[in-house]
């Protein structure tokens, strides 16, 4: 029986492991890969946490778990599939068949990057469509690459694929990015990049690997103007190329998608209480509906997800398992 | 006219300002001392910042000051002492005369623990003497060490240090806790804590780190012990063994004081609204009670106060600027 099972190994589950080890509770860390540090393996630099400026993702994964391990905490590699709770026990368990009981769970299980849903997207992942430039940028050295999005992510790595590849296209469906005005500023310093506004992706196509992206117009402003152009062309007496005219190719040997989130809260949707996207409805206090369960990190309702929210989060978990464990919630 | 104006120096303004100039605004941070970091500047080691560990404070604060300047933020050294608000804009005086106007304000200036004011507790910061179990009862694995107080803090403290000390004394002056009953009960379920009932410190001893503590009686009924006592010493002509035998020294490696916290808002609070403690009412958001202007760190109304809570909330409270200056608050 653990005082406390932290399930994930991001910053939230890596710094609760600091907090708990340090109060002295007997925690197990549940983590789903062989390596810690969750999304932050996937970002090729971090400027903004607080003392560690322009460090690499991955080192910061590092860094961060090594803390953790000189606490001596105890870590496992399983998926959790499945949770309960019988009287004040929890019992978590894992893909392998394994069960593990605790007195207080923390869920820290983060949050996963949505696809396109596009033809060619499931297809092509791994053979130019991407999900992390960071761990895939290096193998479009010197070619054309197409980021999807237009918040901070896409914007990231635009600049950052734009270091390495020849031609860097960022597809954006509106005609504004959402991304913080510094990341802005930044791209539009970049001279091999090349914003197209309002544009989807239609589908994904290649033959071994991507060759290209075929692109579709969405704004309004753009639809009339295809309006103008249809009239033009019916004229003309071919009404399909009005499709045709709202669409393009794109040859790109690289495909990298920032469109957003999904929480991992799959095995935990039945057990505690979740908002409509998803995530698990606890405040700062990370306390969730269920007494002795806690939601730290991307996981729980929030406004700001960033790794320093996530790791001040762990904190604040143990601090209400502490009041938890002394009766004193 | 800035777009921020943020007050104080500590991790939440730090963070706060490596956040804002990321975000492309026009900032400065009034910091009162010369030197940023806030309270941590008088930390002897931190341990529980998740990807620094084992940090000496003051190189946390040289750090974390560092990245912020990196950033290209704006300091000025002056003791804030007035804030204003004139239709949008807020208006903050500082000692020395000058007058600031900007759009928004961060309140990050901070707190400080109340102290005994005994002889050797000065000397003795950092050398054995703390004011978090949360951040330095690591540091006392397997030793004896002595709790301060009789709030929640305080008995919280106790139960945190007895699952790593070898034994706890938990002194308070009175004859019964203040804190909530279910955290006494936990505590007298641990067998290493002892409480020293009607008990203050009278000084903290040593040499290059502390020893022990000496306490001295206080209850009425010890006095009228002292007294029965005091009469039958005068009978015996020694007239100070009475007040030698209220005195006890105590061998203490650590000495925990957890009497209360001041959080520095005397400038602010005719401005927003304030807990009767004196802190800055605001959230996780950390919006006061007045648009534009907002709370990060320890000053703010909270549950846990640590170097990596208050750093996330400068984050939190840029992404609440962000959204007020977009008039999307």
């Amino acid at each position: 029986m653990y005082d406390l099972i932290i399930v994930g190994s991001g910053p939230a589950g890596l710094s609760a492991a600091v907090y708990g080890k340090r109060a002295g509770l007997k925690l197990l860390v549940i983590e789903a890969k062989p390596m810690s540090g969750g999304q932050i393996l996937d970002t090729y630099e971090v400027d903004n946490y607080l003392g560690l400026h322009g460090m690499n993702g991955f080192d910061m994964g590092m860094k961060f778990k090594e803390h953790a391990d000189m606490t001596g905490a105890e870590f496992k590699t399983a998926v959790v599939t499945q949770m309960e709770v019988e009287g004040e026990t929890k019992i978590v368990k894992t893909a392998d068949g394994a069960c593990y009981e605790a007195k207080t769970v923390i869920l820290a299980a983060g949050a996963k990057h949505a696809v396109l849903g596009v033809p060619g997207e499931d297809e092509y992942k791994g053979k130019g469509v991407s999900y992390c430039a960071t761990c895939d940028g290096a193998f479009f050295k010197g070619r054309d690459v197409a980021v999807v999005g237009g918040g901070d992510v896409a914007v990231e790595d635009a600049i950052y694929l734009s270091r390495m590849c020849r031609k860097v296209y960022l597809i954006h469906r509106r005609d504004r990015l959402r991304a913080a005005k510094g990341l802005q500023d930044k791209l539009m310093q970049c001279e091999n990049v090349e914003v197209c506004w309002n544009r989807v992706v239609d589908c994904i196509y290649g033959s071994d690997l991507v060759e290209g992206v075929t692109l579709r117009r969405t704004s309004k402003q753009t639809e009339e103007q295809s309006g103008a152009e249809l009239t033009a062309a019916g004229q003309s007496g071919a009404e399909l190329t009005a499709a045709e005219q709202s669409m393009e190719n794109l040859a790109v040997e690289g495909v990298f998608i920032a469109v957003g989130m999904h929480p991992n809260t799959e095995a935990f949707r039945k057990v505690v209480d979740c908002s409509e996207a998803g995530y698990v409805i606890a405040g700062e206090d990370c306390k969730t509906s269920v007494p002795g369960i806690f939601a730290a990190g991307d996981i729980r309702t929030k406004q700001v997800r960033q790794i320093i929210t996530a790791a001040s989060d762990g904190a604040c978990a143990v601090a209400s398992i502490e009041r938890y464990l002394n009766g004193n919630a």
